[in-house]
């Protein structure tokens, strides 16, 4: 694959002139208008590494389907996946394990906050989808069981998709998540009661914070989210997903991807992503490409201002919503 | 426009051949399947004249967006619209209030059934979105506050858009929606004493079940709805949305068009889609076409059974999913 | 029966002595305590005739089980009785109908505000207890079919309890209710959506409405609910309900007679009581005598603030709890 | 302190003869119309040792304010004491903090299931009593880091107050509650995210499970108990409470001792009473008496069913109800 920079060419050694890329202009065009913003918002301020990071930051970057990928401002920079890495988990648990998945944890969106108890005891311990912290916690506590190491095996996804071997977790991230884990470790015991996670609990937070705790940049994500665009093809053409569950994996992400704001970011954006505390979003145009944007303030329900901003202009600008 | 039966004319008079129209022989092998269903569900039972109908009925119709409508089965057969109507009622309230409207309804899945109550008790009496019963009554209030006759409105631009002047409400559905109406009536006092609604609760109750009780066919719906393939613009060339409206009617029936099941329909069908209890279901393709389909029989959630099953096939032969 | 005025004899024309009656003394300290209070809270707004009240008004009644009833301060001063009518509304139901009132309602604390329809919906339509709005409702509605005058038959049994033929209706204050009803309505239809009360709802709002509006002064309450200190037995001896009905309907006012602060008024006062928004309490110790007090300034749960004040003060001056 | 039986003398080596105390007839009676019972409920599953006793098996023991105690049945046999050590535990929480006890834990009863996490949810982590399970961890949090021994301090009351130092925990028991114990850690780790909880959640969860793993005989707990009928006055004349708090600990057992079912039994039973899922229940007369009763079989809210109609005998027969 070739990564190339589209107008800001950051640290990338060899960048093509601004424009050889059919989305160069417009991201250029909206790194420009997101510089020019008043609000932020505020990075997320329970990680300490987090917490620290200038919310003025801003990288996009898009990745065709053949592996090509560009982007303006911080694209190349590693950041905290978070969430966005619960994508990349149940895809893994999907091609592993085919339908079981959906024993434990369903597809509907949630109504509530993502980390809420209150669905998850009136629905007995099934969470409403795997993009909500306890959907997430299933997932994994389930790819965990298969595989031994699934925080390990995200990690390798996103190295093999996106050509990084340097891709990596951040054990600081994952101890400062541990520390503040209450909420988290609320969610498994209580699911742990019904019989819906099966790992001793402290194990499954463990697995769970190391695989949010993995660094990668706008490009990495854009790379390794390629399959979803592919129709569930890896970059090395193998069929990671079939095309049913592709789409099983996108229609989640455009239903549930942003916490309490789906709704709001599929009539904005309309299109599958994902967001993270990080300030990353990935999004998902089906058959064109795929795209990351990274700015690490946040609105009041956990998503990059600055992203779900970016995002809306691209589809307004290009047209390529799903809608 | 031009009306055209694919493999089953029903009554069209001037019925092309089979194969005439680009999804002719998809719709037909789809309505084959559906014929050789066992599992059909049950009519809504709370109206006396839906739960007559045969459940083994069904038709389908394609509209392109020049107005081209051909069709299967029963797709000319009128039917109670009901809930179906509010994707209608919630255009011409945007056309005519533009943003305001959302003042008072959410854009937001409800991760509720379609006539609860809890939700609105705990989000102040403003519902979760325009497509749960609440949420409807939201838009009804505020269309007859603006034009005082919300189902005539409803109808009018039902007739305008299919060309069919015959599309008319039926009283003794919407007397028998009335004399069950003590949960719409519940929902409507409730938002009431939040000042979420205006208008006097019998009179918003009947403009309501006036709304829901039109009768249209396949081929009137699929029609109508074309504005939102069109991005907007109605049958005449004229606009009724921008196009930021059209998506975000587009971006809300995808995630609540189908009352608790929006996740699994997003799933299995991947179009923004609106369901009715009188067993038809409508299913935008953005810039493609669309399509009605309509069977009686309904699943434990209100969503025709055959209905859903022959959009999912659509959907898998023609690779038309926005995912 | 024999009124006499403790301290403040009010209007009444022959008052005994102060110390003719056994907590004369204590009822005329405690008055002078509540007219040295700062805080005397607001009272309830939505009605105009009550929100008019000055909220430094206070009364205090003691009816011991002989009928002798004295007081202090307003203690002859008619208010509108509102939520206290339950009591008496609920001992009818029970007397006329027995145990079957209990199909339609319950008797556990409800954990929620007095009209919080989320419970109701959770428990489809029974409500938690007859003291809630959603409780009282099917207690009326049930009284209503059984005597074809809820209303009317609250009134006479308190005007026979009292001796004064002058308690009555008052029909600003039954339409003010009315004109802000809609919460009481959504809870009405909500109920007769799973069939739990049989009215039509405005029959039933219009009976629930006027039962609420009858005025009454706190010697007239105190000897009305004399039967619940005599556990059962009537003014003229005869019995209004069985020993274990009385004890049923105390237990329902210490657990859930004054909203969503029956466990506070438990412990503070530690007796069974009920409370209305007119600024009404009553309390019952059993087998001893029966309270009412009365000060329109509410807390924000709706009880009279110099009202629990003055109780917990009579409990405790006199140890007179039931604990 | 004098122990004696009444009927059923049990292991007491010198039983003085049936009738020698005021209740003796009574609770022979009751032993015996227990027996006669073909309900007995079942017992607790989720424990293996308390899972293998036999349901019939059934004991009472009324305490005497001057310490004397007699019994029926197994009233000397140990059994777990359960949720009833919740009422010490709460007794010397209050004795050591005083009001600071309430910042913590509420004193409402909660219209929810003893373990449920909804109302914690809504409520932002303050459970709504000390008698449901996260109230109880509360109580046990701030014992355990004003004392380093919070069940060391239980076991020491209900030693002290029996005169039975062979009072003890049952490690087999507390261990069976910690590998059943997920939904207690759920609702630990959930008020730890809200700060309220503050010891380390495994050293909170091991003092729980001792102080609930207790086992005590009938005779035990009624003497243990009697402070709360002598108005907070320990056995030894020194004061434990204040006559206000044993009047705070008596009106939240009332209202809130026996799960979700405290409205039925105020109704039935009428008295201050606290089960526990070992089945026993204790109940105070206050001024009176106090009275435990142990049979283990339980209903489906988890209080023994002969316990509870025991106790409801005992007030229909003595005419000894609060009410």
């Amino acid at each position: 694959m070739s990564h190339a920079s589209a107008a800001v060419p950051a640290s990338s050694a060899a960048a093509p002139p601004a424009g050889a890329h059919r989305f160069s202009a417009v991201i250029s065009r909206i790194a420009e208008e997101m510089a020019a913003r008043d609000d932020h918002g505020a990075p997320a301020d329970y990680i300490p590494m987090l917490a620290g990071v200038d919310p003025r930051r801003f990288g996009m970057a898009v990745a065709e389907p053949d592996g090509t990928v560009y982007g303006v401002g911080d694209w190349q920079q590693p950041f905290s996946t978070q969430s966005i890495s619960k994508v990349f988990a149940l895809a893994l648990a999907l091609s592993l394990d085919g339908e079981r998945i959906w024993r434990g944890v369903g597809r509907e969106p949630s109504g509530n906050p993502f980390n809420s108890l209150v669905q998850l005891e009136y629905e007995n311990g099934i969470p409403r989808n795997p993009f909500i912290n306890a959907g997430a916690l299933v997932v994994t506590d389930r790819l965990q069981a298969l595989t031994g190491d699934a925080a390990g095996q995200v990690r390798e996804l996103l190295r093999t998709e996106s050509g990084n071997a340097a891709i990596d977790f951040v054990p600081d991230v994952a101890a400062s998540e541990a520390a503040h884990g209450d909420r988290n470790a609320a969610l498994a015991h209580f699911m742990a009661s019904y019989g819906n996670v099966t790992l001793p609990v402290p194990e499954l937070l463990a697995a769970y914070f190391r695989q949010c705790s993995i660094e990668a940049s706008c490009a990495d994500l854009a790379l390794s989210a390629g399959f979803l665009a592919r129709h569930g093809v890896r970059a090395d053409g193998s069929a990671l997903l079939t095309r049913s569950q592709a789409k099983q994996v996108n229609a989640v992400m455009l239903t549930c991807g942003t916490y309490d704001a789906a709704g709001e970011f599929a009539y904005r954006v309309g299109l599958p992503g994902k967001s993270g505390v990080g300030g990353g979003i990935i999004a998902i145009v089906p058959g064109e490409c795929t795209l990351c944007v990274w700015s690490p303030g946040l609105d009041r329900r956990g998503n990059s201002v600055a992203g779900v901003a970016a995002l809306d202009r691209f589809t307004t600008l290009t047209g390529l919503s799903v809608f």
